[in-house]
């Protein structure tokens, strides 16, 4: 493996800082999926926390470090879940939480993020507009700007699911296991996959990703950043358009694929883990299931482990998906 | 605490014993019901398993015993979830397994059950044929009856669930702490409730059952076994109509109360669950959250934990209950 930015002490390092709360999450074999995706599938399960999603592990980190520090304030641009996440990390350690988001974000993410005491700031345009107003309210007020996936910390935190996953890992025959990584920013793909990697390197690290955001799928394959014009997507916790140089050199490193997917088969992954599974996945997190369902070929009678890394969707929407 | 048939070096034992799958499972605060609830609530999710319920912490005892003992066949009534579970458990140890269940089951839970491999036979009648049923087979067979909440088993593994909650009591102020338990056949009720009652007494154990199957409540609060003619409830896991005189003796030991809820409020929680916190409930899970919704004074700023001991719910009616 190439070198990226993580290193794995850094990582059992922050495994010690978050709270117990969002780790050892649920990983179990779900096989009553496994006759209508042809393989053999593994949950890993990063929603039964007080966030619903992954992002608290990284949230954590920054947080122990920002109260052992001087500087209490914090903001980052947010399409909800990483928002929400920073809201309940600093609330538990009394920091002063900044969050931007579009205004066009999942209305059920923006209102925990204001429940859990953050200040709340909208911008009129997508995340990108979002991460560039966060950019100037930390430089204007001089605190600390928390960058998703381009800030070590929230890498480190995604990276601990890796570190949760190694022993799931059966001694490598003939079928390859294949890890399945919703592809957004990065942080969650290049940290789990920098551990995958160093530790279990045959196992396959495949990102997926909308054909509507595709923008760090089309950077991984053209070795450059790509960015696009827009990000049209039901999967709003991906849908990113400015790839950001660093991360995707991590990408480079640790990826062995990344593909996209049609916005019908995500709504027909979200269905299949609600009737099979008894799961509520947000698109994001139904990326995975999309990826097998578009190749089953591929995944055929191979273990395949997917990470649910979301459950924050708005309701009237995933009424409509099921 | 009156003495009760059950005891903590064997629970402590059971939990050696069961698969890790089921052990240690999410016990998290989900703010985003509370401000609808008028409590602190806490969730115990039971259903991020191979099964989809707690039922698979009895199941592991009883297989490991069956496993290392001379025979290797053995026999339940369920009303779909223990047969799931006892199948799974049995798989895993080459076990003969045997499953009898209502033809008015969820159609779900026996779909699972065929498919973990187990002979499933359905009686044409309710829960209670299928118990009569089950032990003319384990007679005529000479093998082993595996009876819901009368065999210790099922309740110790219920147990272990207990022992994963007493971190979670804080000091004992002023709002004293309740746990709200399912109430079926009464393995969870009296197996958590033991360990609430044995290591932390002043944790207040409600026990929640629907109108419609009210048979173990009812004999409760008399204090001597009341039947029911009928069950008739969405809440297919816990719609028994005889109570089993020896696990009546044990809950009358360690529940504070026994409530009774209407249709209705289970129907509301179930679709608070969905839209609040993400999670997908069995109406047997959701009792305890009805409760609430019933007596909302009762519970007002107090410490609440209840535990969602199941996720497979027939789609069809679950659409029309959110």
């Amino acid at each position: 493996m190439q070198a990226t930015r993580l290193d794995m002490a850094r990582i059992r390092a922050a495994r010690r800082v978050i709270d117990p709360v969002f780790l050892d999450s649920p990983l179990y074999r779900c096989e009553a999926l496994e006759p209508t995706l042809g393989c053999t599938l593994n949950i890993k399960l990063e929603t039964a926390n007080p966030v619903r999603s992954f992002k608290g592990r990284g949230t954590e980190v920054v947080a122990d470090q920002l109260a052992r520090g001087n500087s209490r304030a914090v903001v980052c641009a947010s399409a909800g879940n990483l928002g929400q996440a920073l809201a309940w990390s600093g609330r538990h350690r009394d920091l002063d939480v900044t969050v931007v988001a579009s205004r066009f974000a999942t209305p059920a993410k923006l209102d925990r993020i204001r429940a859990l005491g953050a200040t709340l700031e909208l911008v009129d345009g997508d995340h990108e507009l979002a991460r560039e107003r966060a950019a100037a309210i930390a430089q204007y007020d001089g605190i600390r700007l928390l960058e998703d996936s381009l800030d070590l910390e929230t890498c480190e935190g995604a990276a601990t699911i890796g570190l949760e996953l190694l022993d799931s890992f059966g001694p490598y025959d003939d079928a390859r296991p294949v890890v399945l990584i919703a592809l957004g920013g990065g942080a969650m793909a290049t940290g789990i996959g920098y551990v995958l990697k160093a530790l279990t390197p045959y196992v396959d690290v495949v990102c997926v990703q909308p054909y509507g955001a595709p923008a760090m799928t089309r950077s991984w394959h053209q070795r450059r950043v790509v960015s696009t014009e827009t990000a049209v997507t039901i999967a709003d916790g991906v849908a990113g358009r400015h790839p950001i140089p660093e991360v995707l050199d991590d990408l480079l490193a640790v990826a062995d694929d990344a593909v996209l997917v049609q916005e019908s088969s995500i709504i027909t992954a979200i269905r299949l883990l609600h009737d099979h599974a008894g799961l509520i996945a947000e698109p994001s997190a139904a990326l995975g299931i999309a990826a097998i369902l578009e190749d089953p070929a591929r995944f055929a009678d191979r273990p395949v482990t997917t990470i649910i890394c979301g459950s924050n969707v708005d309701q009237a929407k995933y009424r409509t998906w099921i």
